[in-house]
């Protein structure tokens, strides 16, 4: 169903080397406020996305699935000044809409998804500081029920704040959207939008299974 | 000194043709809530960035300079629905920081800087709404020096709200930062962020004649 994001060509961030990184299922124990080994983390997610297309209405889509998120070594080993690099290498995402269907989400792999987790500079003299995360998504949304794929060409800024350990399982996030975020048709790429995202929340679950993660998948 | 960006292979939005485009310096008569014939719009612009530079610290620069921003056919010819599409196909802009030196920004001539002025959703039923304009853009920030030339791999999100003429001469605009967009060092561009764009506030100015943007790219 999901491709694994490993060698695009574009990329919105720095690149994390995923040789030798371990794949982390759950039960994991987490360590808050401590910079931790580099790997793969499997993590479930939910999110609220309304989009706009035009000429359909509003849709507000509640989704549920996994994301795969390597992560660099950290950049030192103090808490309050390691910096880590992340790379979404994997999503699915399923949700629904009465009017137009089942959504499914997955990343787009000719774009490959970055971001960071750091200290705000204002923090930088708290002792423990909360860090801040930020990441850039390239999405593929796919509504088989209207023959549509519909994709992102700026990236999706989802960010995090409050983090007090990493993964930030359970975190709330939002995605940084100022009004509107143009979609487009995977079909018809070069047209106008034919869609907007007007809105996302979404929220960190905790690590899952291997066998959870291919269900969700496999679907 | 700059480049005209014409046929990048990556784009943030939709192509305008620039074929047949009229060049429009100063002095040009700007009819309010009518959508504008196509043409390519010769503007000032002033921006006032911020940046942080890890080790050098905050840095809060005034730019002046020119934008040239080619304008799409109305997808109609009444203001309540019409979408114009724009395309930043040459920028200068020139600024100093007493630590830093001068900073000149320019297109980044890899990636095609687009846009699009739109009634939002929730004004298309009043008679004369405000329209939203936004563009995302990819520049360098060449700091001779320093040596070195800082680049955007997520767009810069400039928005202006309330526009009543197109183009939106006088209007006050800003770029949607959310605490930190990094900036690659174009020296070595796959390495971690050299510095991040931490704000940004803008004011569109009226067309230039040919002479003034000649001597503002000679500079």
């Amino acid at each position: 169903m999901t491709t694994i994001v490993t060698n695009p060509k574009i990329t919105w961030g720095p690149r994390v080397d995923l040789r030798d990184l371990p794949n982390l299922y759950a039960p994991q124990t987490v360590d808050p406020y401590t910079p931790p080994p580099p790997g793969i983390d499997n993590l479930g997610i939910s999110s609220t996305d309304t989009f706009m297309i035009p000429g359909k209405g509003e849709f507000k889509v509640d989704f549920q699935g996994y994301v795969r998120v390597a992560r660099s070594q950290p950049s030192t080993d103090q808490w309050l000044d390691s910096e880590v690099y992340t790379n979404l290498i994997e999503m699915c995402m399923r949700g629904e809409a009465p009017e137009i269907g089942q959504i499914v989400v997955t990343l787009n792999p000719d774009i490959l998804s970055t971001g960071m987790l750091r200290t705000p500079w204002a923090d930088m003299n708290c002792e423990q500081p909360e860090k801040a995360c930020r990441m850039a998504v390239a999405a593929l949304f796919t509504l088989p029920q209207l023959g549509m794929t519909l994709f992102n060409k700026e990236p999706i800024e989802l960010t995090i704040d409050h983090v007090q350990a990493i993964p930030p399982a359970g975190n709330p996030g939002e995605g940084r959207i100022y009004q509107v975020l143009p979609l487009f048709d995977l079909a018809n790429p070069d047209s106008k939008p034919a869609a907007y995202l007007t809105g996302l929340k979404f929220a960190m679950g905790n690590y899952v299974t291997e066998a959870q993660l291919q269900s969700i998948a496999s679907e």
